[in-house]
């Protein structure tokens, strides 16, 4: 890897603000990232049986594809995140990739050696078409007419992307949480296409109390009376406050027990005199307020109808059963190798969920690496700088890269250097 | 005990409508009850700093209260209990005291050697003076007017019930969850006033998580328009989209994950033709029904300022608060013996939270019986029939009637017979 520079873009940029200060590329960034819009014209059939007549990904690269094409890792992205998974968005420098800290040069997912993609996956509003997008049959937005998508149709959707970067078969495709029931899928549905599959965080189907949750942030969405059927595009309405009340379970159940209580305990926030409470509805806690502060947050930048789309696909979503049940039988035709990362501390999708993988896989005898990641930060862990937890996704792709032979890793960086 | 007779008192009744079907006592049972209205004109002054002028407590009582005054035992409810704990309501045939598997003839809570005591608490909707009530210096219902409460208040506001039945001393004070906050409290701030206080699944404060999903339940009642600023009664509307959702979320802590995949797992609900799912937000699990259902029953008749109310008196409950977070120092003037039962799977109040207690107990040199009963019920547990739990409370119950001289328990019934 090349000695990192410091580059100050706004001097190369025609009338820059002067609030905006010039932006930093930290040492490992993959630097200021722009997405590029790839339409396909060709209609997708759906698992619902649904039928997409267009659509267009967001899409992000880092790193370079080789004259073999046998570099390219996808990644895929959870509930509410995009194709933005590293680097520093060119429109807003404030705006870093969600798993930067994964994916870069010298990173555990080398851009020195690998390329990568993220992608928006469709119904998503990132830059994806979703239900906000316009419907050609009649002009307006999608709304409540915009197709229900399993995690199946992403993953077809994605196939179609692999095509257009002429891509055969991806060295690793990776995700965590509903990233890593992409994975999963598309080592069945594509064996022949995925080299490794890597699932962190992640289940082979959601539990009862997990559709729980998002059954609960449904009727919340659906019930503001903003929502208007989920047409309320063109009514110039958010249903903000059943949006934000969604955010704020689903955040509760990203977080652990513990690290709750670390973070905030009963922490007062600006507390009455003598450090007494208010005795009202307002905000006496710090993990009020910080609940509030990511629900508002949320609804102001996340379409609902996208919401109630990803949390149903997460519902949907159940490779076994096509097979009775069965999890061994749907991954008897994986060909891929598979690393499963799990949290201690995640009790939204807990070890436990990821073992059944594991098991179903050993069952399969498919080489399977498993690191259960002692953190106490819940399912966020997943997210979160943690030397160990980046040791073991960067041992990996190490073997990889060695597998295909790759150039070696430059020693001077990374975590485990 | 007596030879339980079934008896039909459909006969002894005037002008029974004729869709109602006799009533048959169950062995066990306390019988057909009736709660009592109790005023109190002298104000209470609360916590918050606040006056109520006066109330009104809803009470029903089994059992006799003996010549000596010393076999009382006062239950103290949950959030969304009432005073109606054990036997058969006059009005409902349907409805069954919440802790009638607890409270009776021979049960744990033996109805032949104790008076037992429920009592709703004053902030509640089920007939002790709450935001429904009348304000009588308004003649209007309270709504967002009603002061708010602490578990302290209720303490005071139950003391003032005890002097009223000419008791001086409890011979227990027990309750689950939110009663079993109330029951801690009572051994600390009246503790010349409780014999034994027994705890179950409850803890000695909320954790940040509990407050979060308080909160996730409060903003969506607020944020619900039919809300009206808590003032909804003069508007003739119910928060019940808020109300419901609330009831939701709070269900799912109520319940275990293994519980709930036990009772739900991915089973689906009336499926599309093939077993196929409907790809829409309609229900698509059972999971999702049950918990729709329980969430629009409870907007019926559960009212939303309650809710708000009792979740806050919740947030707000820590003796240690006042000395320091020293948990152990709050508890150096407690005169009870202590019984404390958790159970394994509970994750609202765990195990853990109970040993709190315990260890602050021990460091006072309280006699302090603990029980962990291994049950898969989450925290809903401390409301079911289960063999080694009530047998548990009975023998402690058996010691507590040693103690104080009163009749053997008749062996030829309850859980331990």
């Amino acid at each position: 890897m090349a000695e990192l520079s410091v580059t100050d873009i706004s001097s190369s940029l025609p009338a820059v603000p002067s609030e905006i200060a010039p932006v930093t590329i930290p040492p490992g960034s993959v630097g200021i990232v722009s997405p590029q819009y790839i339409a396909f014209d060709q209609p997708l059939a759906l698992t619902s049986g649904q039928v997409l007549p267009s659509y267009e990904l967001a899409v992000e690269t880092y790193g370079e594809l080789n004259a073999e094409r046998n570099n390219a890792v996808l990644i895929c992205h959870a509930l509410n995140a995009s194709h933005h998974v590293a680097g520093i968005c060119a429109d807003n420098p404030k705006d870093i990739g969600w798993w930067d800290n994964m994916v870069g040069p010298g990173k555990a997912v080398d851009t020195d050696r690998f390329f990568v993609i993220g992608v928006n996956n469709i119904g998503s509003c990132f830059g994806s078409t979703g239900p906000a997008s316009i419907n050609p049959a009649t002009g307006q937005p999608w709304g409540a007419a915009f197709p229900m998508l399993t995690v199946e149709d992403w993953v077809r959707a994605q196939a179609r992307l692999a095509d257009h970067f002429g891509i055969q078969k991806f060295a690793a495709v990776m995700g965590g949480s509903l990233g890593g029931m992409q994975a999963l899928s598309w080592a069945i549905t594509c064996p022949e296409r995925v080299g490794h599959c890597i699932v962190i965080a992640s289940t082979p189907r959601l539990s009862a109390q997990n559709i729980g949750f998002n059954e609960v942030a449904r009727r919340s969405i659906i019930s503001d009376p903003d929502f208007h059927g989920g047409d309320y595009y063109a009514q110039g309405t958010v249903p903000k406050h059943g949006l934000s009340v969604a955010r704020m379970v689903g955040h509760i159940t990203y977080l652990s027990d513990d690290d709750m209580a670390a973070k905030f305990g009963r922490a007062q926030r600006a507390p009455a005199d003598n450090g007494e409470f208010h005795y009202g509805y307002g905000v006496e806690f710090e993990v009020e307020s910080y609940l509030r502060y990511q629900g508002e947050k949320f609804s102001t930048y996340f379409d609902a109808n996208t919401y109630l789309l990803i949390t149903r696909a997460l519902d949907y979503f159940d490779p076994s059963r096509s097979h009775g049940g069965d999890l061994a039988r749907a991954l008897q035709h994986v060909q891929a190798d598979f690393l499963l990362v799990s949290f201690s501390t995640d009790w939204r999708f807990p070890p436990a969920r990821s073992h059944e993988i594991v098991r179903a896989l050993l069952k399969n005898k498919r080489p399977v690496t498993y690191a259960e990641i002692d953190a106490p930060h819940g399912h966020d862990a997943f997210l979160l700088d943690d030397a160990r937890y980046h040791a073991v996704v960067q041992g990996y792709y190490d073997r990889i890269a060695a597998g295909l032979g790759l150039p070696e890793r430059q020693q001077t960086s990374g975590v485990l250097a």
